[in-house]
């Protein structure tokens, strides 16, 4: 039984990894040297080029290499097997992190703190709000923004979330629905977006969708954190929202082109914090013990966990 | 019954605080007209003027108009009655958010991403730690060191405390006394700050301690956060340590002279966060609405709540 690595980088740590983790596996390498097609069980990838997945006639699931399965999707032809998504706790305790830190960089308006330092001015003008006076916002209420919910929550912010389909919050309520979508963003003062990349919300980061975030708020207006896909945010929106007030701040992971491109007008926007996609970078370590695990179970007659809804898209 | 306001601000404000929360007591300014020394039973003060609390026969309670009574203990012949300190839980959640912040900047590297922002480069070298990896050591263990102990702990740091007296954490360890502090110290990667200035702690942060700290973390060297109070601290040891290595960084809430002198190394030294001791103001109203409950309880017969002890000095 064999697994296949297919990746756009260096394989030769996965090919370790997965050895040490896999040990009564042969593992091979998708452009690296010969192998039979007709014994590739599983594949693990991230970005695999296009037809290179064809032709697997044994294979049983795909891992994706990191977290969200956007890579994938527009994928041509991709075999009718389970797609397997890493949903490591680390990832989701590092995503938290993030939110929560950028969340209470906003709160405490850290940015005019270091400005003031810059200017060697002890500034005591204004106080800073107390979290409960904030709205944070939450879409995407999968396991990573129920995470994050619940963190912002005990850090005192007032939480509320935005799910595609009716759900419970623990302790905050989930709006839903493209009616909800208009009520939750009206009581936002901090968004956060944690959604995945679909079809559906490629681009929902938008000026019609700035327009409708709270404007009585105790922030001076509304704030993004997008730690998602770069492709649910229309960059030009940004801007021009950030430059007319629609929006006071922008905190950034994720781009439409990614590394970011030096004349992205985000690296110098005083307003935009920008972050090089590391939000929640997955542990390769743990991710292979993940897969691994995964593999173990299935061989067990056990199902795989987080598998992908094709039709929603993650 | 008359309450006198003592202060060194404009106390105007304070005066219509607390007739609207206590319309049946009258109220009288110290420096501000004559008034009956003989009808006031209570004062509110902040740094209050060698000898103007003296010659009050009617005393009942002194209550600070601030978190920390430091700016009281030094008062030489201060009355012998009951001397209350504000504890709300606005303050606590205040220096939670201020601790959590600080703490997860510093865990997630914000000023690299800084600098990296700045030269508009996408730095995805080296991924910081995740909070589980970090030791955070509390020093304190009042109601604010155990309200962040708490919530950093939510936020996946391993977390430990450091008391003078013996207690128990909840869900982490508590170190005490002095036999205790250099064991919490060799095991604390981001020392927090949120000691009561007494005459014993005074200067405690200092560059023996800071030697104590962990060297074998995962932050490339010991971090300090001081949210406590200014004379806790020895600056120039401080900087001394920042730039021989003993420590990595530093944020400063609190400084020994306030506002902070321009002529301070703080101000333009890369590895410290000066913030302008507004880690947890207090709300004027909330602390105006606290003195007048407390004045209401003890007039019905209840006990004063948190009551300095005068040996402790907090």
């Amino acid at each position: 039984m064999t697994l296949l690595i297919a990746v756009t980088w260096d394989p030769q740590p996965w090919v370790e990894r997965f050895k040490k983790h896999l040990p009564k596996h042969d593992v091979a390498v998708l452009g690296h040297g010969d192998f039979d097609r007709s014994r590739i069980r599983y594949v693990a990838t991230w970005g695999p080029k296009p037809g290179s997945l064809s032709d697997l006639p044994a294979l049983e699931a795909i891992f994706s290499l990191g977290a969200g399965v956007d890579h994938l999707m527009g994928y041509q032809g991709l075999p009718d097997v389970p797609i397997v998504r890493v949903a490591q706790d680390d990832l989701t305790h590092r995503m938290s992190e993030y939110v929560v830190l950028h969340c209470l960089m906003h709160l405490r308006d850290q940015r005019r703190f270091d400005a003031a330092q810059r200017a060697k001015q002890w500034d005591q003008e204004r106080s800073p709000p107390i979290a409960s006076e904030v709205r944070v916002g939450v879409m995407g209420s999968g396991v990573l923004g129920q995470d994050a919910a619940r963190k912002l929550k005990v850090m005192g912010f007032d939480v509320a979330a935005w799910s595609r389909s009716p759900k419970n919050g623990d302790g905050y309520r989930i709006y839903s629905g493209d009616d909800g979508l208009a009520e939750f963003l009206a009581r936002t003062d901090i968004l956060v977006s944690l959604l995945p990349l679909t079809p559906e919300t490629r681009g929902i980061l938008n000026r019609r969708l700035f327009e409708k975030l709270a404007r009585d708020g105790q922030l001076d207006g509304p704030i993004l954190i997008n730690a998602g896909r770069g492709g649910l945010q229309v960059e030009e929106d940004i801007v021009a929202c950030l430059d007319d007030g629609t929006l006071k701040a922008a905190t950034l992971d994720v781009f439409q082109v990614e590394p970011l491109p030096q004349d992205s007008p985000f690296w110098t926007h005083p307003q935009v914090t920008v972050t090089p996609h590391n939000s929640a970078v997955s542990d390769p370590e743990m991710t292979a013990r993940y897969i691994a695990d995964q593999i173990r179970r299935h061989e067990a007659g056990e199902p795989f966990q987080n598998v992908v809804d094709r039709k929603r898209g993650y």
